[in-house]
């Protein structure tokens, strides 16, 4: 496989963006993108995008945003593995530039999720879970997380305030994000004090339901005319799935496609945990940073809060995540947001990330995560 | 890039399958391309599905079908082009084995239509169009391509009866095919009479709403120990888009995805359409059959109905189509019916294909196409 880069970067402000359609959106990260990248036209778009049909009646969205975006004609696909469908359409656009396709692809991620009711939303946002043995029952994914949630409390003895890291951060890394949903700090107490949406998890458990879109540029090689330097070079690149039910798993509460995708990415990369200078996870719920930490290799099974408690993950930490807010945050558009985590560590590795600046980081890994951990995306990028 | 071959192949009958649900369906399809392949776990599956989220509450197809095939953890996802998810699949598929990411992958088209009412299927078929400005003024899928038809009639001073002959060869073909949903002839006086269902469009120009699922197993290189004698050459590939609106096309009338696509099959192959011995066409409509053999190079532009009927699409003609029933007659089950299409091309070419067999042949296309020619993708696959 070809060397590829990353060298154009795009996003919109994330939030009910009631200003913007879906192709509006999309559009927007795009045309930033390929702005930045010094692009015209590329060879090929792929599009994250979970709820396109469901919530907006829109799929085809591939050669729709071709068109819209300025480039019609080029080859182009949805793809969607539920909340994963970021991470799994960069892959997509990773491996046409890799295996010689084209030399420039373009990956895009876009959501609408505020333009319907919420139960709607909901039951939209349920499709990512096994449509016959969860959600005809019942199960929302947030009651389907909380169960994740009070397992883990329950077997590891650990109150609820432990995953308070969690938020504290994320919320204090979007202030200084002008993209980002919610910029304002959250302590201890607040986080406690949230209204129960599935108990035991609150709503500040949760990320927000919004819309938004993120593109990304890639390129065969490592340096390219005028880009080459800011380019981020892709070092490694993973992605591996579970079961879609709960019921089937061994243990629930260890995420063997976050493990299998993570441990991909590294292979190829060369390099393991400790080399990785911030982490873009998908905290999408307080639940899913701890178990993400454990199965990524940063720490032992049970100790995700403890290492969010004693190492770090502030800016100035062991290890630095959701720097920019992260799906808690900056906000969570499905589709969009394995983009946005890319997105996000270009911009540290290229030092362009303002008050949030990690110093001095050369590796930064992403993790794009589809359903309770049934399909993971893993990538480490560098300098 | 590496050479790849398909190896293995599997399907289910088409129809309403009310006896079948959606993960039943891929199952059955996968499951017997693996047995036909001697493979029992790939590196990877590619899920063309177009309407899992809209009708069957379903999406992260990738996850839940691996997982239910028996292969749990291996990287998965869906494509979707609108019609063309069967075709982006198979492509996704090839480019991850040409990249080297696996040495074995399989590509899944599965699709349940007829377990809601008919006006719920109407309005998922048109998620496909654009959403504000065709679907949202009342336009169906039906009424679209009758638009097309009526213009093309009217340009070439055509009389509807010229289409003919593609319901014809396609209805003949499906006789012999147990698979197929339609077993029976269709004769020009019959088409004729058929209800109207968007004038000039009757109910015989129209492939039918119905359930089914197919599979192919790629693998590197083009021998491979037991199975190197029934591998089946990938030897071209080709992808493109067009606008989703009808109204910003220069000429509705010529599909110039189909054009781009075929022109980058042909020249991966080395070869024109003088060398192709089946073309196994995306007939969901009678209108976009003609358009399809001008857009691919088999004819002039206005000439495709001229072409039917002189030069032969029956099996002992110039240029066989639809040699199991095609979309029209075997069914077309939208996410499913691109992979059909390579199924249906690899028997052909194994030399399986019974009493629709198209004596010598050595080299077969085939052709899915997403929303009016908005999407396409083409295959040229050899011996």
């Amino acid at each position: 496989m070809q060397n590829v880069s990353i060298i154009g970067v795009g996003q919109t402000r994330v939030g009910e963006r009631w200003d913007r359609s879906l192709r509006e959106l999309g559009g927007e990260a795009v045309t930033a993108a390929l702005r930045d990248a010094g692009v015209e036209r590329p060879g090929a778009l792929f599009v994250g995008n979970m709820l396109g049909g469901v919530l907006c009646k829109q799929q085809n969205l591939g050669a729709l945003m071709a068109e819209y975006a300025g480039f019609p004609g080029i080859e182009a696909a949805v793809v969607e593995a539920a909340c994963a469908s970021g991470g799994a359409a960069f892959r997509a656009a990773y491996l046409a530039v890799a295996a010689g396709v084209c030399d420039v692809a373009v990956a895009l991620g876009v959501e609408k999720m505020t333009d319907l009711a919420i139960d709607g939303v909901t039951a939209g946002l349920a499709t990512a879970a096994d449509a016959d043995y969860e959600s005809a029952q019942g199960a929302t994914f947030t009651a389907l997380n909380a169960l994740l949630m009070r397992a883990y409390l329950e077997r590891h003895g650990l109150a609820r305030g432990s995953l308070a890291p969690f938020v504290q951060a994320a919320h204090h890394n979007a202030v200084s994000n002008p993209n980002a949903m919610f910029r304002y700090e959250v302590d201890e107490a607040r986080y406690l004090a949230s209204p129960m949406v599935a108990d035991p998890a609150g709503v500040l458990d949760a990320s927000p339901v919004c819309d938004g879109a993120a593109a990304v540029v890639l390129c065969r090689g490592g340096a390219n005319g005028a880009n080459s330097g800011r380019a981020i070079r892709v070092l490694g690149s993973g992605a591996a799935t579970d079961s879609v039910g709960l019921a089937t798993r061994g243990d629930p509460l260890w995420f063997g496609a976050v493990e299998d995708s993570a441990r991909q990415a590294f292979a190829q990369a060369g390099l393991g945990p400790h080399r990785v200078d911030f982490f873009e996870l998908h905290d999408a719920f307080t639940i899913v940073s701890a178990l993400s930490l454990e199965a990524s290799g940063f720490c032992a099974a049970g100790q995700g809060t403890d290492f969010a408690r004693d190492e770090g993950i502030q800016l100035d930490g062991e290890l630095p995540i959701s720097t920019q807010g992260g799906l808690k945050a900056r906000g969570h558009p499905v589709g969009a947001s394995g983009l946005y985590q890319i997105v996000e560590a270009v911009r540290q590795l290229r030092g362009e990330a303002g008050e949030s600046q990690v110093p001095g980081c050369g590796v930064g890994m992403t993790q794009s995560i589809g359903g309770l951990a049934t399909a993971a995306y893993t990538h480490i990028l560098g300098v």
